[in-house]
């Protein structure tokens, strides 16, 4: 089997051109787009200050279906105001009169600096040459993929098949992200789920075929599992999207029962995948850090104690320079609002057991150093109250991440 | 008028010796007394993970009075179980029996690393060596405030005086924090205050008669628009301390009334001070980040976008690297979970108005840069939507930052 892509769910072509928005010169124009209009689903950020294109993809996805996906890298076109409600809506209008569908089938995307205008004319131009290159190869997945980076310094791909019956189903998936991440995406508008921060953008096909309303559930909580436990600066962007779409090509109807539960595993997978590779490129990364919070009294305080975690400087700092400095993580926890109790918990630090029930334990710090020395770190912290859990994924924080977010100027 | 100083308020010493537990040759241990019990109050960490000196000191100064502070740098003395515990009620043992009064009388307060033992053959050697070395003058205050350093850069220290009648009172303070900083203190312990992060800790003087209850009241509030309204990198600390004593010495009574009014403002003026210090001193910090929020709902939806604004580390880098990246700071605001509508808002960043009603405002991004290169620089957002508001003291995001966090192992 040759190896899966973002195309290789029957029915989808994409493509990717450079209109020069980017000011480096890498595809900055992408399109996405189904034979006919597909079952969709989409989640979005619950800033309050969200893009245009977000408020125009929000209208668009209510249907259920969708043509496709137009998008842009290079800029945001958030804060923009009607003008840039205009320029989104163009977007979709140029990408029905070239590619197919009406309008309202198209879901915008933009991603880039906040504050600024689309340049029009360029973007215009992009999305015409780039419904000329459409294709359904690897090369095509390539040239989308391609198209929706920013300071991401490689793509984020994954894709996996399974059986309904005799008939092959696939699903595969994008993303890009790799600062101004922290997800809390939702089906609904602000204020969905509280609290978070990023620009991740995803983009997932398959072609099961699936109610929108089965898509939406399934959709909704894989993202939670997977981009939504996904922090690398604890900024939450203005431009989240997460969309899917379901061609129904494979005709293996997966709206119930064992199909359904072989979906659903095949999206939280995908989508988990693309999460951790985002961790993994974060702005200035050089290790994913996993952060394991078990035995709390609740999942959600479990999720409260693993953000507090992941999302320390100090923490991260630790674990960027292999500095076994445990009493930041088990001190990040306390500060997470939720019941925790330190005389009844246990940290775990890359495979060392470093304090347990309220004590330190005694513990050879170079070995923990040179274990913390790895691609992954994990802190498992098991709070000794109960079955909640939650593992949250994060990288370390580096000079380089100053660099690339102080020194060089918008 | 002399320059006033934390022992410029009548009936106080102190003093500070280096008894081997920092690394660097520099005080380690302090004790401040006053020379009878003082009505006392303090605000510590809402931190579930308290220290052992937490711990015993919200004991001992329930009964609103105290006869000093005991305490050292270079050791936190938290996540140290019971044998933690024991040792900070023998600093206090130590502390009465060698300077006066009872244990009982002492509030202990620790910095430092997490969750090691305290070296106590140096600690005792260090209470006995300081007893012998307290007085009122300036040097004895700059003794007692080195010892409270860790990787502060500088000492912090406030005072003002005013008249009841004919009589001077003077309230006075030191602070040291530089790193996990991000209070939230209160009077009760956890769950006081939710959210919050540091080690802040600060000890005020006064020579003024009040109650304890007006005392507590007085300190609580400062508390919350001083060092409650600090942060520099959002982590709540296990031993935030801050703690007042009132000798009574001045023989003014400022109990109630405009005596009450001009004490209130006094202390505020003083902790402010000592949190706008510790902010200019933040590790790595090359200047101060003001995030006034007004027009928001309620003062509390202010304090939530001003604390998310003054918290994320774009917005951080950005004020770093003096980039005029307004949309930073507008999708903090966003990401807060309060009431914000961006199209009624307005954002002036180095008094320029980047961000009008929802639109970008046309601005010379080399001028707002230049303006941006100064010790201070302040983010205002009016929000349009009612009388809320709130300022938040932070300070930069340097390379610095990462390079104490990780490179300099604990």
């Amino acid at each position: 089997m040759a190896d899966l892509h973002l195309l290789s769910p029957l029915g989808f072509r994409a493509g990717g051109v450079y209109a020069g928005i980017k000011t480096r010169h890498a595809n900055d124009i992408g399109l996405l787009i189904a034979e006919s209009n597909a079952t969709a689903a989409a989640v979005f950020t619950t800033n309050r200050v969200f893009a245009a294109p977000v408020k125009v993809g929000r209208a668009h996805v209510k249907a259920g279906k969708l043509r496709g996906v137009v998008m842009n890298s290079g800029c945001a076109n958030a804060c923009t105001g009607k003008q840039g409600e205009r320029d989104a809506l163009e977007m979709c209008k140029l990408a029905a009169i070239s590619a197919g569908g009406s309008a309202k089938d198209w879901l915008p995307s933009s991603t880039g600096i906040i504050g600024h205008l689309l340049p029009m004319e360029k973007v215009r131009g992009g999305i015409y040459q780039c419904s000329a290159v459409l294709g359904n190869s690897s090369e095509h997945a390539l040239m989308f993929g391609e198209a929706i980076m920013t300071t991401d310094t490689r793509r984020k791909h994954a894709a996996v098949s399974f059986k309904v019956g005799k008939q092959v189903v696939t699903v595969a998936g994008v993303s890009k992200g790799a600062g101004m991440i922290g997800p809390r995406m939702s089906l609904a508008g602000p204020p969905g789920v509280k609290g978070g921060q990023a620009t991740l953008l995803a983009y997932l096909t398959t072609d099961a075929k699936i109610s929108a309303a089965a898509l939406r559930k399934v959709l909704a909580g894989a993202t939670d599992e997977s981009f939504n436990a996904l922090t690398i600066d604890d900024h939450c962007s203005t431009n989240d999207t997460c969309c899917m779409l379901a061609s129904g090509m494979s005709h293996a109807d997966t709206s119930r029962g064992a199909a359904l539960a072989s979906f659903t595993k095949a999206v939280n997978e995908v989508t988990r995948s693309l999460a951790y590779q985002v961790a993994a490129d974060g702005e200035g990364a050089t290790k994913v850090f996993r952060v394991v919070v078990k035995g709390a009294k609740t999942d959600a305080a479990a999720r409260a104690m693993a953000s507090r975690i992941a999302n320390s400087p100090l923490v991260k700092c630790a674990i960027h320079g292999n500095d076994p400095n445990w009493g930041r993580i088990v001190s990040a926890a306390g500060m997470a609002g939720v019941p925790f109790d330190p005389d009844k918990s246990t940290l775990t630090l890359a495979g060392t057991k470093v304090y347990a029930k309220g004590t330190p334990v005694k513990f050879n710090a170079d070995a923990v150093s040179k274990a913390m020395a790895a691609a992954e770190v994990t802190a498992e912290l098991n709070c000794g109250s109960g079955k909640g859990s939650f593992i949250m994924y994060t990288c370390d924080f580096s000079k380089e991440y100053v660099t690339i977010n102080a020194d060089y100027h918008t």
